[in-house]
């Protein structure tokens, strides 16, 4: 990995780049992953490079509905493996959920890949999607692959950083489907019943806090979390708050400014 | 290159980033490049992925000084290869500019592919950088290499899809820059004289139209354009477009929606 030195103004954003070029060495991102890091550096510099309050409120609702999952799993696939292999372990264990690898490029390589990066941060842990043998209705073969005792049966799915056909159709299959994505108007985004608009390496170490505060919630409090939801707000709540972004930074004026605020 | 059906709504979009990992595959494109593309991406689609009007300002300012300068260049690097090689050449003729070669992941594979590339559309055209003496003041050995005959004795350069650091280190030599860059508040847009917020595919066959159209304009007509340009204004312009745009979004909602309207 390229060294970055720490006192770099960009050095996380510099950091987690080289994480996901690292990720494709390794096998495990694909080359369209990195194009859609890209994407979400860009949506990230927007929302300011920070968990804003509608995503904290998302997240609280996607743990109440983790939490009163019969059947929940974690998916995972070459960019999350990249950023964030041990919180996903961390954060499976939190919601009490099983977790897939799940490919939208699926070669057994990258598969393999996947399992032993995670495998890093625990040696026992339970891999699911190694050996797919149902699919998702409406999608092409090998994009629909899904484990039977994973995602087929699951009532309660997180897909971070999810393809927007995969999305939906996991939402046309019934599930109760969690995203994480920088871009509130992706398709992913706009499909989802749950989504998380935050970069998944603070999102992720910050779900883990919170479904370890919520744990012990009575199950009525949960469901009122869950019912109060509203994602249609949500999503137009981190719209409104890039706008304001913008128009501070147009009030202003960026042209031969050596810093921008926040 | 993965075929893409012509029917797909984000058929363009594919065809580009297709052309940027085919790029990677030919050696010209480096990893960063496929983030960056990404980048752009975004901000394309924050733009609604169309040349606004104060890119058209841009571009025609942008021309101006081309036609009025005495030793101008076009810089080429390994996204701007994958994307728009001919154009390149069109637009250096059209501009009776020179073409040279500048990497910020500097590798002589990299040159000679891009060379190669760019001598497909044109055997004979003149290609500057492939052997560079000079450096930039205040960049790294690879970083800073420019051509005795191009960059650095260039008075205007266009440095599309360029690093922050490279832009602003011209612009401390004295040269006036020009930039093509989807995102408005980069180093390179907030530091070069004139920025171009656009996808360089749909703004490169617009500029090669605009220098043939204003190639017979007299030289007082185009100073005009040139000092009556600012680029100040035009930032902020787009900021204020791409805040319009948001707004409308989040009060129409983008939740469940199958489509978003520009």
């Amino acid at each position: 990995m390229v060294k970055i030195p720490k006192s770099h103004p960009r050095y996380w954003s510099l950091y987690y780049r080289e994480k996901i070029i690292e990720g494709m060495e390794k096998g495990m991102t694909a080359k369209a992953g990195l194009i859609a890091h890209g994407r979400g550096e860009a949506f990230d510099y927007l929302i300011g490079e920070r968990t804003i309050k509608p995503a904290e409120e998302a997240m609280k609702a996607a743990v109440a509905k983790f939490l009163l999952a019969e059947c929940p799993v974690i998916s995972v696939n070459g960019n999350v493996a990249a950023l964030v292999p041990k919180e996903t372990i961390e954060l499976a264990k939190a919601l009490n959920a099983k977790v897939e690898i799940n490919l939208f490029y699926r070669t057994e390589e990258r598969v393999r890949a996947i399992a032993e990066e995670l495998r890093k941060y625990d040696p026992n842990i339970e891999i699911l999607g190694i050996n797919p043998t149902k699919r998702i209705p409406g999608l092409e073969h090998e994009r629909g692959k899904v484990d039977e005792d994973g995602i087929w049966r699951a009532d309660v799915v997180l897909v971070p950083l999810e393809d927007g056909d995969r999305t939906e159709a996991l939402v046309k299959m019934g599930k109760f489907v969690v995203t994480v994505d920088l871009n509130p108007l992706s398709r992913s985004a706009r499909m989802a019943d749950i989504t998380i608009v935050d970069n998944i390496v603070r999102a992720y170490p910050k779900i883990i806090e919170l479904a370890k505060e919520m744990r012990n919630l009575p199950v009525e409090e949960l469901r009122r979390i869950v019912e109060s939801y509203d994602n249609e707000k949500i999503l137009s709540d981190v719209l409104l708050h890039m706008r304001d972004r913008l128009t501070k930074l147009a009030e202003e004026g960026v042209w031969r400014k050596k810093e921008l605020k926040a």
